[in-house]
């Protein structure tokens, strides 16, 4: 009985670590290690090498190691009746929010031209925004998006949110649905994207919705990169409809050195970095899913299939 | 009887129609408008050139036209027997304070540094810090001070302060003069200097203080330029006794282009813009003041010459 571990960025040493002193009895594994591939119930995956799951017969489910699950649940080889489950790190809303509101402060504040004047040694002002002056909507409202509006709310931002289907109960304004995304985007002066990345939503920020949010309105963002459509992107901000963007997550990550986003003056990038899975933080929920799976116990942040997260 | 706009950068325009519309009957003048130099009966200034106070023999007072009034205690030509008056725009200190999260998130969140390596096309993650785990210390606990510190206690910062003299009542641990200084600065984590600029202050920010302060801390001033020993800066940065600074005042402004701190990958810089006062929003304090002088009225929010602020 043993826990496979599955990455493709290599970054298993500190996971393994955290689990054995999480629990120094449970047997967790790494590609390439010697094992009869029969004894691993669990896979603990993080964008996970396509193929892998097929070789082990006795899955019994699937553990993400980070909040979004979507590389998990368009993997061909995901076997149709085992539970998929994901982390809610505590840390992980937090983290979140408290970049957006970094993102959020440098946007109004001028601070990235700022940078690029200063590697250019220009002096030059610029007029900056003020808080109690700026709406920011925020698409997505489970734990992440919520996490982010009362971060803002305390620092004196209006906030307005939009979700899909659920309408969370909330000290701002919620939109709900497509019939109500018209009446959100045109308040968002800036728009938080915290949405997750399912069949539904890929592509949802197209040039079409973004066409609707405010004249010089400002993206940020911080799901998906496959929620935004790239190419719709660099069009809107050429035409001066909106006045940049703060990307930290990507169609191909890393994004490739070619791309446009790289040299684009209002595109602000960083390496998908707003919020980061610490494995000490967050390994204890997946030790207790492996033995409730065992168990046959009901397992703690399972994953919709039909959801999609 | 008129008042009389003197400042160094032009920008008198905006503040002569600020006027007119606060006051359509008040008379205000600029440098070269034609008139009788005695009519002058006020002075409303921002770092005027020298010698300009010198022309108006029926001085009755000077008003400066943002928080800081240390260029017109500065100036020999001041007449002795005159009152100092300053702004205190309530959008001053909230800006003030929105700038300083602004500076202090992306400090948190390695903004500038990302901004940077955008321009190198490098992708490289960061560790990044939690606002919990940041202590924030202020020098300085006046209107922008205390602004400061209540904004980045709403975002969650442990905040302390310093003082030279008074101690005001917080919600923070508070240390006051020289005796104290040392415990102050050993929690700073993040140093923000908000103090006046007197001659008790000049210099201030040297290479003894900084070197007070934990390893790896960042100073952010945003007060005045003279504060700080701008060379001392430079050499705790090289010896890594600093992780960083963030200035937007400077000894000479613009900051000379053949400056060190335009290059340097440790200083961010703005260009004097934390905080800039709003003519239509200060202006009627500087009216009403103007009729307090004529009628011998005690005048609102006048600078001690002793204090210097």
């Amino acid at each position: 009985m043993a826990i496979i571990l599955l990455r493709n960025d290599g970054q298993t040493g500190a996971w393994k670590e955290a689990f054995r002193k999480a629990d120094p009895g449970l047997r967790v594994l790494e590609a390439g290690e010697d094992t009869d591939s029969g004894e691993i119930l669990m896979a603990a995956v993080w964008k996970h090498p396509r193929g892998s799951l097929r070789q082990y017969p006795n899955l019994k489910g699937v553990h993400g190691l980070g909040a979004g699950v979507d590389f998990i649940l368009e993997d061909p080889d995901l076997p149709t009746d085992i539970p998929v489950m994901r982390v809610v790190d505590p840390y992980l809303a937090a983290d979140m929010a408290e970049f957006v509101l970094a993102q959020v402060m440098a946007h109004l504040k001028n601070l990235m031209a700022y940078k690029t004047q200063q590697a250019a040694v220009q002096w030059q002002p610029k007029p900056y925004r003020r808080i109690p002056e700026v709406t920011v909507g925020i698409m997505g409202l489970g734990k992440l998006g919520l996490a982010v509006s009362k971060l803002l709310l305390a620092a004196g931002f209006s906030v307005v949110g939009w979700t899909r289907e659920s309408r969370p109960e909330t000290r701002f304004p919620v939109f709900a649905g497509e019939g109500e995304r018209g009446a959100f985007l045109k308040q968002a002066q800036v728009l938080v994207c915290l949405l997750p990345l399912t069949p539904e939503t890929r592509g949802i920020l197209n040039q079409g919705l973004l066409r609707e949010l405010p004249a010089g309105a400002y993206l940020i963002n911080v799901a998906r990169g496959p929620l935004l459509v790239e190419p719709d992107l660099l069009r809107v901000l050429d035409e001066g409809i909106l006045s940049g963007a703060c990307l930290d997550v990507f169609e191909v990550e890393p994004l490739p050195e070619s791309h446009p986003f790289w040299g684009h003056p209002l595109v602000h990038m960083t390496p998908h970095v707003a919020s980061v899975s610490n494995p000490d933080s967050v390994v204890f929920q997946i030790v207790e899913n492996y033995y409730r799976l065992l168990q046959g116990q009901p397992l703690k942040n399972r994953v919709s299939r039909h959801r999609g997260y």
